[in-house]
């Protein structure tokens, strides 16, 4: 705990903030955060500010801090298929009914090209490109993704656009991702049933500028002309839906919050796009001027899992970047 | 029971049997036949007949009878695809590894082409072909299959190979089902998740000629060539298999039960292939020179089923065509 001496001369050393602080916490983010963004909408004027600073988050490494400036949104659906009124022998059927099953997969077979790229017409419509500035940025995060994939993900290769890095793929580029599947007898052993039914569970990440609505649509309006006469598509819609989220990293709160961690770590913090979501995000855009990310976990820090835990040089780093990006915004300010 | 008069007056009024029967009763098909053919692989003596009758099955209508002369064979194999070393956060990870169900549907989507053949290499070999005389015998059954297809089944349209008709798709032709499949979360609600693994069940209906292991052993080589090198595939075998059966339908047995059929019916009996298979057959096989199935259930006879039952007059014309058959075969040896 000798961190905590060095923060006590800090708070110490600092002098009172010269903007006006209003803290928000959430300690509900694990059970479904149900209340914190109706509080937001609830209270704009008091929680009106120039500036959010979200804490939620990891950085690349230990020594290696990082900001994130964009996040992906989300869309979702279920895909049903059904041929015959009820389940079927496969012996005494098979050969003249198109199974569910094998017609879903044909289906989810022509949602990707042989590159890994979602082959749903207009999907890609509204899509931001990567940009110069970008691909500069992401180039530092690259080598730290890849030990990370190397290490949590460990496929026998890897997959995906091959016209863009890992850190693009993960944050910049839209996905449409099978989560779930199920149709017939998964039990032990064999039973020879054609079955009446079949489903999947689909998501896309979704990147900025693309509609959440017009994406799925465009997914949806994809199957239907795909699905073959031999068989019925059903859709159901989940209500998952976020728009994807991209900061200025020119901005002054992301300048401010940059000299921050180079003050706290000694080193310049590289820029990232997460693949995930942090839905707060949006709600705070509603009231805040700008928003600005600051992480201070790790990724194996076990978020939301057994043993979650804080790295303590983080802790510490993260008082003191805290404390200097008031200064900072402050005298930008003053 | 008027009907049971007449069993007795035709039973008075016949033959002492010119032939020597024996009764092999099989009590256990409905619990998984586990005794009966290793009953007939300990006795070949005792039982060596010169044709076997087996009474399992259905008669196509009540005014229809039909002879059987064909059942499908079977073969099995579970495909586990997996790619990443455990479930990944679909946001975090999505865009960058081949989503094992995605791959999974991506192979399953290669093993029929557009007119649902089975486009697996060497599949096809060894299959005895189609007859001149399949098809004319095949024809008469087309229509109360096609009757039935549209009550039982009733998906949105026939599905399978177009120069084919119904009743050879179902028991002339091999197919490819896919029985089960599985992965990630099916659950309530949606879950973000990319599996590490998924897996389909596979059963393969076979004609006569087609090796059960030969044929198990080409979808299996055919997925290996397919499979990407992003995932891994792993294959079990449950230890399903069966050939498939021809019976000669101008064998003297087979006319025999024709001759009986259109005695106790008034109508000639038409000849079908069956889509299942019969287990027994093959042990019947080892021991007597020529099998013959006369079925004397009807295919709404609810077979293992709640309120199973068989049809009155199926019962006593079952009684008197089987009195005709021993008469007709014991003519033909007198």
């Amino acid at each position: 705990m000798a961190n905590l001496k060095a923060v006590e001369s800090w708070l110490a050393a600092a002098d009172k903030p010269k903007v006006n602080i209003k803290v928000v916490l959430e300690g509900e983010e694990e059970s479904g955060s149900e209340n914190i963004n109706a509080f937001i909408a609830r209270h704009p004027e008091r929680l009106a500010a120039d500036i959010a600073m979200i804490s939620d988050g990891a950085i690349l490494a230990p020594d290696q801090p990082s900001l994130t400036y964009g996040l992906r949104g989300v869309t979702a659906l279920e895909l049903h298929v059904s041929a015959p009124v009820s389940d079927l022998h496969s012996g005494h059927w098979g050969g003249s009914v198109h199974n569910p099953i094998q017609a879903l997969c044909e289906i989810i077979a022509q949602l990707h090209d042989e590159n890994g790229a979602v082959s749903v017409p207009g999907f890609y419509d509204d899509v931001a490109a990567v940009t110069a500035q970008d691909r500069a940025l992401l180039e530092k995060v690259e080598p730290f993704m890849q030990a990370e994939w190397d290490d949590v993900v460990n496929a026998p290769a890897i997959w995906g656009e091959p016209e863009y890095i890992l850190p693009e793929r993960l944050g910049a580029r839209p996905t449409l991702e099978i989560n779930g599947i199920h149709g017939g007898y998964t039990g032990d052993g064999m039973k020879t049933v054609l079955p009446a039914r079949a489903f999947a569970k689909i998501t896309c990440r979704l990147v900025p500028r693309q509609d959440p609505d017009r994406a799925l649509n465009c997914v949806v309006e994809h199957i239907k002309r795909i699905a073959p006469e031999t068989i019925n598509v059903d859709f159901q819609f989940g209500g998952m839906g976020a728009e994807a989220v991209l900061l200025d990293v020119d901005g002054p709160a992301m300048s401010a919050a940059a000299a921050a961690y180079t003050h706290a770590w000694g080193v310049e913090p590289v820029f990232e796009r997460a693949g995930g979501s942090v839905p707060i995000t949006f709600e705070c855009m509603k009231v805040a001027k700008e928003v600005v990310i600051m992480s201070y976990g790790l990724k194996s820090g076990r978020a939301h899992g057994p043993n979650e835990n804080i790295y303590l040089q983080n802790f510490s780093n993260g008082i003191q970047s805290t404390i200097k990006f008031i200064d900072v915004v402050g005298e930008n300010r003053g």
